[in-house]
């Protein structure tokens, strides 16, 4: 109405005629589907960058040893560049998912007008998707109005995984830089004081990350709820499914960016990685070593079991 | 362990070398995977199945005009072909995901151990997983134990998008084969009666397809929480991501293969459908045949309403 | 902070002094506390209305019959008594647990500090408790914080429960007022036109009631999954679990709202109703009246199907 | 079908009349109501011994020093008694709720039939109620109708609150068990090996009590999900709210079970946990000692801080 408002204003009565052929629901919904373009397109960017960031602190730091744990406990030996590297291939793995969801939904909705079409009026869809920049025309209008919500929760699944990855190193970085293991000193700028206790530093913006992944996957359960058990053609209900995608992009977009910060601005102590890499971390190893000698391996495991005293 | 016990048996001693290089973990990820990659490959398949009946019964009724609804309620005019057409074109979005989802696990974690490498051996992970027909290795351990319930999650969302192409329809079918509608005629052989009530047919198993899509989004959410908060490495937490893939398959196949049955066997009743387009359908058409004459929209839209006594 | 300068400003340096065995962690969590609990006492009242609301409509036009559905599909007589009254006995529950949850919440949690208590003072938590109304005091600060998010999310749960009984009502009545049934007229005031289609009146009121409740399920699992996998003690993540709560009550708090505003408006179209009720809808009473002149259950079943052609 | 049969051997042909007044949608209901009373009564009964086996501890270990951590850094010192009665004092919360859903749902929905009561026959559903032990009888048939699924949701949540508190413990305990720890000793029967690792000792009892936590959460969503955007009236979807119940009781009732195992049959190491009283533990009692010299809150907050050379 607005625009509509400024064109009659601008061109005179000329201008009343701007509302043919378009319904508020496909105007809104292209508009979304833009909006959604672009921002899957600068994700794929920032995740870009992050991942250079971790693979610049895997040159810097990648070699020192550190332990690595299963089940939470020392298990064998490892390196920084396997452990921080890892995060750079998971993120990659986001990337497949984010281009494919980003190609499958650049299809231009408009001209489905409520869900079934511009009576009367010969609408030229294809010149409109080619302006408009998307790559196809969707030409079923209730495909249009099924793909609501329902594209949305793609993105924001393509976003959880990211989320996933980043709640995961923040664990791991949480966890390092305690002063029980010390193999991680975060930057003065992500960590924060206590009102009470005068020795702290926290890592917040970690926790906060690790928080946020919470949030975008039930996001996701959001729209996914409110598309449920529904007959086919737009519903007001529609409605309340943009609000998740904003969320969801805007925290993951944030929680990327504070991660790169949080990796570029990190020390690795080698020290403290050096002197965690306890012997036990290498009973595998010492099994192995008697494999290749010709001991058959649950005897080698019993063998190195047993020196180990457990 | 009864592989190792059997192939002693078999060989003897050199039976017990089989546990080289090999650990539990990595068996039952590859195991995982190589199951994974054949259950998309299938879902491709029975859901090309599905839409071919879509489209089949869409050649059959697609001419037959019927009500479009917007919010519940009579909107303007569509037909069987664009209704159920719209299914179709929202399955194939589904394959693009499935696609995208396979593609991106089609790498052999073999060789991981148990999230830190074989140390000692050197294995040649390139040939085995050539052998199991994966595209590329996972060349990085951590990187194969990051992706454990995170690969699944991707997949049970693919799944949960069919689920919800399938829900929606069961909604329609379920709405439009009522005797308030009577635009669908459902085949018997999945309809029930009632054990209280004789004139009873009802839906379940279209009711059992709706319901299931709530099932599939719930596991994917199971799989959502256990992975959050966990510091790197396996955890046993990961034992319980494998049940929701494997019930998320099921579910699904299954609701694939009965939507087909329900599409193949039902019938459109072409005269329900014609008494039920009522001149209200028409009143946007109406409405822009007087903006072709050169009535700003606004006031054909005013006109019109008027004219049905609104 | 500002608390403090305020204190200083008036006080002078004796101001300084209020930070004393003070956390910001407990303030807030204090804070919070007694404002669940002010929330939980207007959503007692609030449903109260509504029910009361509910019971008005019901001895208004209770008498009137109408279809029972079972399956989606007309199954036994009924009346607008049973059906509204369902609703109303469904709140009451929901008031259980309202009523369950405020009195488990009702501990003071000041006095714990930052989740360690408060050292070398002596605080007295039961006059704090007492000042402040709280039923009780959280004697161990470590359950205070045990508490945080998983309180939360009992409340959010009991808010589900109340949106469940207004989204199935939603659904009801959306479908009730559609041409195809009519049993029932929506107040012109929560409905909306279309800004294409001339003829339309739109539930749009009720459908964001039934999506909303989707919003507030996925509030409850953010909550459940934010406190997830993580150690004892406060973090930063448990920042995240306030605003959940307080969406959800403002949710359910306006949803229960408006739909005073629908049942208090609505009209429900006798005529409609009792043309609705088709011979169909007496198939059980006339097997059971069989059954009572001594014809076995089963047997009278299949007459009366026969009977119907069936 | 063979309880009437059996009758029909038993007794002849008044074996047939056993069918009367019933339908199988409030027989299987009612006995489900009767199997989720038994089982909330059942978890009472388990929770409370686990509550013991925890004080036990309390009262052998209690006086213990530990750290207390916030943000995952040691933070103020506290006792086992603090920590471990958290757990305690929060599960007596989660008795709150179980013991208010099983009243919530004490009501005989026998004789609700198909939703809409039993017609010609003069059913005396207070007898019934009586007889089967339920506090009342649920007067509204589709009120029965209502419930389903939402106690149901209802009974899941209490249950994942419980879940709640052994997910922390449990992640507790996996962290405090670590060497980088050592307060903690877990029994040996509920540790297990690797398959590769020769010195490994895994909390595998632990994960999987915490992964369950999300299982059942996602069991609750499942039931949330099925059950919304649905008119009145029994559908066959709720037939998939049977197995949510089913499973979560299940996996609660033997997590609580492991867990008083494991409390039982676990040592807390006094010498471990007094080496790990840091002297940055005792910061904020430092700074309280100062004001209560007469020193302002945030000067004795800098002073004790810069002492620490932070």
């Amino acid at each position: 109405t607005a625009i509509e408002n400024f064109l009659v204003k601008k061109c005179g009565e000329a201008g009343k005629k701007i509302h043919t052929a378009r319904s508020r629901n496909d105007q809104v919904l292209t508009a979304l589907r833009l909006y959604e373009k672009d921002a899957l397109a600068e994700m794929m960017e920032s995740t870009s960058q992050l991942i250079k960031k971790i693979e610049a602190a895997c040159a810097k730091y990648g070699k020192i040893p550190m332990p690595g744990f299963t089940h939470t406990r020392p298990a064998m030996p490892t390196t920084v560049a396997t452990w921080l590297g890892a995060y750079a291939e998971s993120l990659k793995d986001d990337q497949v998912l984010l281009k494919a969801v980003a190609g499958m939904l650049d299809q231009s909705p408009l001209g489905s007008a409520a869900g079934y079409g511009v009576p009367v009026f010969e609408i030229n869809k294809k010149m409109t998707a080619k302006e408009l920049g998307f790559a196809r025309v969707m030409e079923n209008p209730i495909h249009a109005q099924l793909s609501r919500g329902k594209y949305e929760s793609s993105i924001v699944h393509a976003l959880s995984q990211v989320m996933l990855d980043l709640n995961r190193l923040s664990s791991d970085l949480i966890l390092f830089s305690m002063p029980q293991f010390g193999y991680v000193q975060l930057p003065e700028g992500v960590c924060t004081g206590s009102s009470i206790m005068p020795q702290k530093k926290n890592p917040d913006v970690l926790e906060l990350i690790r928080a946020k992944y919470h949030v975008v996957v039930a996001e996701e359960m959001k729209l996914k709820g409110i598309m449920g058990n529904l007959m086919t053609g737009y519903h007001r209900d529609v409605q309340l499914t943009k609000e998740p995608v904003f969320t969801s992009f805007d925290l993951t977009a944030a929680s990327v960016e504070m991660m790169g910060l949080v990796v570029g601005g990190m020390r690795i102590d080698a020290k403290a990685c050096q002197q965690a890499m306890s012997p036990e971390l290498y009973a595998t190893e010492e099994a192995y070593r008697l494999v290749k000698k010709g001991v058959p391996f649950r005897e080698a495991y019993r063998q190195v079991k047993s020196k180990l005293g457990k």
